[in-house]
């Protein structure tokens, strides 16, 4: 069983300039999480543009952040999805076999599963593949058009029979199934929510977890939200808030995607994450310099808080 | 300038069998809406299907509310919208001189506006129309594919100069824009949430003022959790939102749509809503015995608290 | 029983600079029509942005059209729908009652039908309206997101009993669909082909009669199209296909709407259209000199042939 | 350059009833579809789940249908896309070093090509890793939601410079993007529409190429609507798009997709194609006996012709 509270980043895949893995890096980079309190991550999904790297890479990849965040970090939660099932399953195996603390799953992107049954079946073959690692659905209905409600999706998968199910990470905009899904199952499983510039309005839904982007450079700043939410000081929590907005305000400015996130992690961590891969479009160096004015304005270039 | 806060109910519109309307229900619907300290109505939105009915009957409609309500609610607020903006303009004009106060108007339906700056032009028109009438946009992106922002609407419409203008009902999942708008411009203008059981996910966002269906009958409920949730009592609102939750379960259960929830208002309240207009479809007698020994089984019967 | 074969002209509406309603020039606009060989009309259509004028100003059109093609134009079909049903019902009994050959409709735009079923209901309520005028059903899928079959619809009318159906402006992209219709159907309904720039995809299956807003000022370049195809002059019907998707090619590079539509038929028929109502937008003087210069390039500036 | 005229069948990518590839079927499919004068062949497409697959899988795949195509098929082209770019570019390599006569890929499936240009850029980074194996794009607009024309990507790749790009795959509803696809491009790359319900529509386009799935079974239907056509006979080459619409009426009667379709090849050709790989469900046999029954009632049981 997968038991992880607070802010789990999901971490960019560092390149090099032409494009090739640069692992080297990881180390710094985990540093950088911890320094910020963040001892979570989750490897290979969108933000870490998972779906761009060869299999081998992303096995590459896996190693490089289990060995990188021994001691140091608590849960390694890599993504296996977004590949034909059999390939998923092998990454899977792979993610198990290397020591992984919990792996996730996209549902399968051409083929669609047309309800939470369906995706109950996928999670039953992942689980065949890594019977002793912690699964994770990754629920991204924006993005792949695959609307199920996670309520449904649990009773499913307790009906067909997946030990390994641990939770969703939830990117959707039904707090009701948030909410539902919390108090019904919250006790067995987890339920991480992924939007973080809406952070504060599900932490009175009981939500605990997160997983996002942000976390990689403002980890305080969200780690600061929590604690004042629990000491019931609203005042502080949403001042907080408010900077996370105007942060991700920068970022939808210049069309928000993996991409120009990337960018700003670099920018802001001093850790060179390299250039996105297609179709993400590299921001020229004229673009980042009013990216930069933008964030210095914001105040949040010397460490955000 | 409209000035309200609390709940404020998307009322029904009554019917006879037979479809004609049966405005004379609407004075036992103000007192059984008082009774439960909700003291606003929205009028002919998509709750009582204002798009389903002719631009005589919406006059009508609007012309017994106001009566109905007077010296019983402080606030009547009418849909004028989803028809073509001259019919549109009339009906606000009828609305204005019946002594309404508020208006508020959906994008036009078939023609779609492409962004802000347009829809705030169909905002002008309609303030000129009725020049001393506050005005709200209805958002509702879901349903109508206008996705814009209404921090970008408000920064339009200043720009473009709408006296009327006074916020915007929003029934959107974009909750990062809905705390900038009541930040940036919360101090001049309402911005009213329209999703009822995720109320409590925007309370911290410092949103005050609720818009929705289930105010008709679940008054009670959701006065409670505003009130525990603004003594810092955030088990009590927690268990108030469940509530909520578990009672639009029952409407979710049983396809929702305005049809079925106006049947569950006759029920609840024992006012009889008759049926829904085209192409809502009236819920046969056996479905009813299901929905009402499900509402007993969640304790909503006799009275929601 | 509407019999009409050949091209249908979806006619704009031609309002004065200040947006009233210009019925004045409908007379000229007539004889231009007649003058390419095009007897019928679509009136109030998408072309004809009918959700955009008020109900009143919807049956002057009517009148008009009706009065000004009278011993002139074979068939004059007016779109009654786009506005609640009631309303719907009025324009239909109107347009009866100054002896039009055919109504249509769209689906309902806001609470939309879920299948061919409720379609049919809907057109028995506007057959009840006017129970002597042929009805069209609009099938307009990528607007209205109504995607039913028109096979299917043809027969929940047959068997639901709709007298004064009379077929479909297919405007949808199944042309197994189209097909079918025409094939199980064709005898007794009309199935009017929307996609004039397609014209010659749907001659092979049988379709005769077309409904677009190009016929209104390349009439003689589709009249030719159609008799070539006749004589089975393969080359000379493609040669004129051609024309037309060169034609429409400047309409979309200057992002195609109802709106630059309107320009270029002032531009080609020397008949002063006027603006576009909102949310279309009127182009610019230097855009349309643009226009210009491209259909002058393209030879459709002295007559499209 | 890729030279193909007629149609090329997307063939299914036969299993063992535990789903394991069974590559030995596949000698006897390549003389089912010469003996029905089908000599070109597309795998791993949707009919052939490619993306259902794992890389080593469709090596294999391919492997066997070069081989068992030899001296027999005219084209042996392969799907490559669907997966992450450094992989797809290891299917390409792979593809070519065997000796395929084409290529061809999907748009990228998660993060989605914004214009025609970004997809071009995929096809340079295709070239690069086979640049001696024709490339085709593999247009899908309904499943991938990458909605460019045809038109705008041969532009943007003849601009950047893609020496093996050959043409698409279309199996799109722009109908003029198709046409002006092949009257411009027409003589320097292929076309291939890939709606065989439709054929009849856009042979009077001079698209003379097809893919489709259904070749795979009716081959004989198929030809002798082209050779119809080809002599002029309109009434014959309509009666056999009318048996075509037959044919894949029963599929759509049946929830049509990729594995309802393989159990109809297995059916029909009386070789196992085996079951389709998840999401696809595996029809009854209840269900497979009255897909039966209706093939029967439509003639389609023994050979379709």
């Amino acid at each position: 069983m997968l038991r992880v509270e607070g802010v789990i980043a999901a971490v960019f895949t560092p390149v090099k300039e032409n494009g090739a893995l640069n692992l080297d890096v990881i180390d710094r980079y985990v540093d950088h999480l911890v320094s910020q309190g963040v001892l979570n991550v989750f490897v290979g999904g969108s933000t870490g543009e998972g779906v761009n790297f060869s299999l081998a890479e992303r096995k590459q990849l896996t190693e490089k952040w289990v060995t990188a965040g021994s001691g140091k970090l608590q849960n390694v939660i890599v993504h296996v999805g977004g590949v034909s099932i059999p390939d998923s399953q092998d990454l899977a195996r792979h993610a198990e076999s290397v020591g992984v603390q919990g792996i996730a799953t996209l549902p399968t992107l051409f083929f669609k599963p047309q309800n939470a049954d369906m995706v109950a079946e996928h999670l039953k073959m992942m689980c065949d593949a890594a019977p002793n690692t912690p699964l994770l659905y990754y629920h991204l209905p924006g993005n792949t058009d695959v609307n199920i409600r996670i309520e449904d999706l649990v009773n499913a998968v307790e009906k067909l029979g997946v030990p390994t199910f641990s939770g969703a990470k939830f990117t959707g905009s039904d707090l009701r199934d948030l909410r539902r899904s919390i108090k019904l199952f919250g006790d067995r499983y987890v339920f991480a929510y992924g939007c973080d510039e809406q952070m504060l309005c599900v932490l009175p839904l009981g939500c605990k977890t997160f997983i996002g982007s942000t976390y990689n450079y403002a980890g305080r700043l969200y780690n600061k939200l929590i604690d004042a939410y629990k000491n019931g000081d609203m005042e502080t929590a949403l001042r907080q808030l408010d900077k996370s907005q105007s942060l991700v305000g920068v970022l939808f400015a210049h069309s928000f995607d993996a991409g120009i996130n990337k960018q700003v992690m670099s920018l802001v961590s001093g850790i060179d994450m390299g250039p996105p891969r297609y179709p993400m479009v590299y921001r020229s160096d004229d673009e980042m310099k009013q990216v930069r004015s933008e964030l210095e304005e914001g105040g949040f270039l010397n460490g955000i808080y």
